[in-house]
């Protein structure tokens, strides 16, 4: 593995793992009072969007980093429909 | 351009942009009790691999996401010190 690929995993690793303690928060409270819907859904697209750039880039990192925290903003939108 | 990179960019505005809301936020309320300092300095060190990583692929997408949600967090990070 390149030396950038190997930047780039660690850099997903950080950026996507930053976000797993507010998904775990909403998680377990069930509470998504101050979750802005708009925000979580721009997002989504956002890292549909990385998503489909890695792809075309054929960059592990890039698919690897937008996969996981798309599915993370996922289950957030989710809770946020399903306990509003 | 070619349109991968387009779609990259309109990828960065969007995970970039849905980004500016907490910022503006946490700028006009001084408050940032519910923000977590460890959250915020692993994001930042994320933020500047995935720099580094857009620098070396010549990715313009992946080095102005990376660098407008560095500032904005920067800007949390500094208003988090100034303001516990």
């Amino acid at each position: 593995m390149q030396t950038i690929e190997l930047i780039g995993l660690i850099a997903a690793m950080l950026t996507t793992g930053a976000f797993v303690p507010q998904v775990y928060k909403v998680f377990k409270s069930k509470s998504t009072a101050d979750i802005s819907l708009t925000m979580y859904t721009v997002l989504f697209v956002g890292l549909v969007l990385w998503l489909i750039y890695g792809i075309q880039k054929d960059s592990i990192a890039i698919i690897l980093a937008n996969a996981v925290t798309g599915i993370l903003v996922a289950f957030v939108i989710i809770f946020k429909i399903k306990y509003k």
